[in-house]
């Protein structure tokens, strides 16, 4: 699928660097591929009409697109939701200034399932079009993986920043909890609600990363991967795994056995029971903060919700406070087992999805794979590189301890090396 | 000071139930305050033209102040900032819903500084109009002391709501980290970002948080306080407490002696280096983030900005992402520290403030001796009773262990009766 090209972010700014490229052109690039692809693909809930392009900052002229669940103050904000159709925020998201000022191009809002829940959006998978490209983040994986824009937002409550990475075969990077700020999203879920970002690779996720925060995230010298016989790779053997498509579990293999002609010391390791038991506590946690942040518009905008979204609010309303302190202390547990799990092991892999991208459109797929990460606030990226019989891409999810971001990147941009080898 | 005269949340929702008060007239009682005093005192940014009453629910007929820094759909919310003069958000924050949805009467939007930072705002201390409420929930302290409504909200990022509380003798309370919901208020620095409540006195504002929460939180059977010598009272003998004004001194060591009269097992306790340390990470901790949430307000409406804020935010940008995580490392060694003494104690006695409000509107006061409680996310109450000279409220602060909120408030319930007995 040449259509399907992708802008690596890497290359772009090298070429910028280089002077081969200058920021006018980078976005005028993303603007015709757009104008070319988005009729069919559907990833834009709205393009800028004439978006600023900055010629200073780490990220001048790369086109980034934001997912319809950031506030944006010079582009219609909908949250995915006829009830905020004609919506206008004051300001930006605290990471849409942070992109503006690292010099970015805010080129348009992509497409999001309702408040970043399950109720599907228009947004198709460009490597199928009768297939999901996932949710919630629908059109950031999308427009990334048709090649219309070289970095994109997302957000992730359940799996909604791996998950579309894996159907749409591109890097999704969902960081440590509170590593990028989340202030001026729509809030579902405030204790899971982490904002992850979206490119063509590993190397060049862990780049938009760290210029836009200014750390150090895997892409300058001291590279984790440098020795990999050093870096202990541990395949996770949930009870899950079985579950998992037969394509899929083939790609896992895969996986561990190319991380292992790569150098890593790869094996093992099972999933401890109070992990299965916080991912289990998950939806609890989610649905009572639900009721609590979406109480309001439940009470004003009711009659414009889907009904899984209405229902699911309502759920949470219901919970009592003490279930919701019983799911949190399994939380809790579970944080603990999962310190100690990484003691055992540098990285884990696990599938990003059950499988590929689901046919149709009805639903976006299924995060179990991802919850217990984003409960547990564990940095995770999906590696893309596997793909089924029909062409469609099978991701890996690589995970590592709270704050071990930097490594994680490094040792996952290996990994997407050895993948491809 | 009779015209001072408080509501007590606790008698009025006795005279409700007992069929003495019905909802209308309870909302009645306080408009006619807020019509006679609010002129004098400055408390309220908005007084509702038609409250909604409601006859259903554990606080119908409560009329409740909202510190304008929380989103309200059917009044203006203006942040304290010229710049949001004309502000009407698409929803409620979470607690205002919460608030409705439990029957109160969202009677007004109360003043509060400027984001709620340091810029002080128009309201006065109504136990001396000469002298600040505290800030930054300057008109929910003031307009609860004034006796005009039975309770209001608040947040407090370094010491919002116990300092004003203090100044105003009143009851405040700042819950555990994320014990109330966060989400819809402008946040300033959203990992100290917390939601409070003020009431006339410690049971009022227990009883508030139980009925809004849903929780049992110090108001039923299982009282902590029943057997005070079992309680281990510790006073705080913090560096700070030597730059505490000498009738603050006093009235901390005549709390101390009240408690120890009154039963309870009251000693000392010094403040460990490594919580002396966590206070002095809080300004990082709170700018750096203030540059990140704030950014894009700084870059639409900087011109808009006092000068104090302005530069907090500018100050906030240039932190390093280095200087941040030390500031956090700093903090969690803290955390740390505050678990372990809470292994020793289970009630700390600090002051609220350094002293009783300070003459004059310049200053809204010193958050000192409150930003380690926020940092540290403990739940924290202010203690009214005491009195300087000149007849201006000294408030003791009470703070507990993470999640200790029962205990808190129950101790903290019968340390308020010692201190008048």
């Amino acid at each position: 699928m040449a259509e399907n090209r992708m802008m690596s972010l890497a290359a772009l700014i090298k070429a910028r660097d280089a002077g081969k490229a200058d920021p006018g052109l980078m976005v005028a690039l993303s603007r015709d591929a757009i104008a070319r692809k988005d009729p069919d693909i559907k990833a834009f809930a709205h393009v800028a009409d004439e978006p600023v392009i900055r010629t200073e900052g780490p990220l001048a002229g790369v086109a980034i697109g934001i997912k319809d669940i950031f506030d944006t103050f010079d582009q219609p904000t909908s949250y995915g939701s006829p009830a905020y159709a004609a919506h206008r925020p004051r300001t930006d998201a605290a990471i849409v200034d942070l992109a503006r000022r690292r010099g970015s191009t805010i080129i348009g809002k992509t497409v999001t399932t309702e408040f970043a829940f399950l109720n599907p959006a228009q947004t198709v998978n460009p490597h199928n079009h009768a297939h999901t490209p996932g949710g919630s983040s629908s059109g950031s994986a999308a427009a990334v993986a048709a090649g219309m824009i070289p970095a994109a937002t997302g957000t992730q409550t359940g799996g909604s920043v791996i998950r579309p990475a894996s159907y749409c075969g591109i890097a999704g990077y969902k960081p440590s909890f509170r590593l990028l700020p989340v202030t001026g999203i729509k809030h579902f879920a405030p204790t899971l609600d982490t904002v992850g970002l979206f490119a063509a690779g590993v190397a060049d996720v862990a780049l938009l990363a760290a210029l836009l925060t200014g750390r150090n995230l895997g892409t300058g010298p001291g590279d984790e991967a440098a020795e990999p016989a050093k870096i202990r790779v541990g395949l996770y053997r949930c009870a899950l795994l079985e579950g998992a498509d037969p394509d899929m579990q083939a790609a896992l293999n895969r996986a561990a056995d190319k991380a292992s002609d790569a150098g890593f010391d790869v094996g093992e390791i099972g999933e401890p029971e109070s992990m299965a038991m916080a991912r289990d506590a998950h939806a609890d946690i989610q649905n009572f903060e639900a009721g609590l942040v979406c109480g309001s518009d439940l009470a004003l905008f009711g009659d414009q919700m889907s009904e899984i979204l209405k229902a699911t609010i309502e759920r949470g309303q219901a919970i009592t406070p003490d279930a919701y302190d019983a799911a949190r202390k399994l939380a809790k547990r579970g944080r603990a087992a999962t310190r100690a799990l990484f003691n055992e092991v540098d990285i884990l892999l696990t599938p990003s999805a059950p499988g590929s991208a689901p046919l149709g459109l009805e639903s976006t797929g299924d995060p179990r794979f991802n919850k217990l990460w984003t409960l547990m606030g564990t940095p995770a990226v999906n590696i893309p590189g596997f793909r089924n019989a029909s062409g469609l891409p099978l991701g890996i999810q690589a995970v590592a301890r709270f704050g071990q971001d930097k490594a994680l990147l490094s040792v996952a941009a290996a990994l997407e090396q050895a993948f491809r080898d």
